[in-house]
């Protein structure tokens, strides 16, 4: 049972969006403009960071829902989603997201923990300015969503046929 | 220096904010929503759960920002900051105020740490639901503000004076 009251039925964050609608209307908004709005880096992409990180965190609402919108997204790369999960560094991704999977993983542990070193590698990946900036705020959101789905001890249904059904409707309509 | 090029003078979060609108005005949003909307908490004691979170995850910028936020909203209760960075069961706060606090301890370690018992305990002292989510919620959003800071390593000064300055203007003012 949820610590607070929440209407029946929604599972996870989305319960919490709907009860709070002051707070869930930002926190909407924050989520489409890191993982929709203009980037180089893909949405698919975008979602297998924040997959990714809510996994660290073993969240598990976040990492079903993020890692089906993320497959949804990466079509015939859906695969990669589940090497992610078990160790990115062979998993079969680009050298750059990889650098950029290790800035995130140091940012899930605390801010203090990137390096220079870790930048540096990104960089000479090919890494922009704006790409390091999502990846960091992406794994700091996610740090935020999945203490706010965990600590108030939301609804978590373990049918994995419901959360590609939700990751099937992230990746068409994203968050608002 | 940070790891991404950002405005000169500008400290912690206030470079992102400006280099980086596209987020930055839903962060600002938020904030203004989740410490000055509508709560029966007052921003003082928002500013304080700010604080203390921002101290246990170590962010130089965010703990003496909102500290000094907290201290010019508490008046002559001011004090109560330093108290809680220290030992918040010891700290001369509500019970309410104390029983919260271990809430947002529980969620800046991880969500699934809160347990019935702490829920209870502030439920005791009288909290609701809405106290009991804002907690959670402004324990959960600093651990994404105070990774976003720390993670691009932004420019922390140390000098005392800045961060009452800008406490005053944030408890004058807010975020937007």
């Amino acid at each position: 049972m949820a610590h607070v009251s929440l209407p029946e039925g929604l599972p996870g964050i989305v319960g919490l969006l709907e009860q709070f609608p002051g707070t869930g209307r930002h926190l909407r908004a924050l989520a489409q403009e890191l993982l929709r709005g203009p980037s180089s880096l893909s949405p698919g992409e975008r979602e297998l960071i924040a997959a990714y990180v809510s996994s660290e965190n073993d969240c598990f609402f976040c990492m079903h829902s993020h890692g089906a919108a993320a497959r949804h997204l990466l079509g015939d790369r859906a695969g990669v989603v589940e090497q992610v999960r078990a160790d990115f560094e062979g998993a079969d991704v680009s050298e750059k997201l990889k650098a950029l999977l290790r800035i995130a993983k140091k940012v899930q542990l605390g801010g203090r923990q990137v390096t220079a070193e870790d930048v540096a590698r990104a960089r000479a990946e090919g890494a922009t300015d704006e790409e390091l900036h999502h990846t960091v705020l992406i794994a700091a959101a996610f740090c935020m969503y999945n203490r706010y789905v965990d600590g108030l001890a939301t609804w978590t249904p373990e049918d994995p046929g419901l959360y590609d059904q939700q990751g099937a409707r992230l990746a068409a309509q994203g968050y608002l």
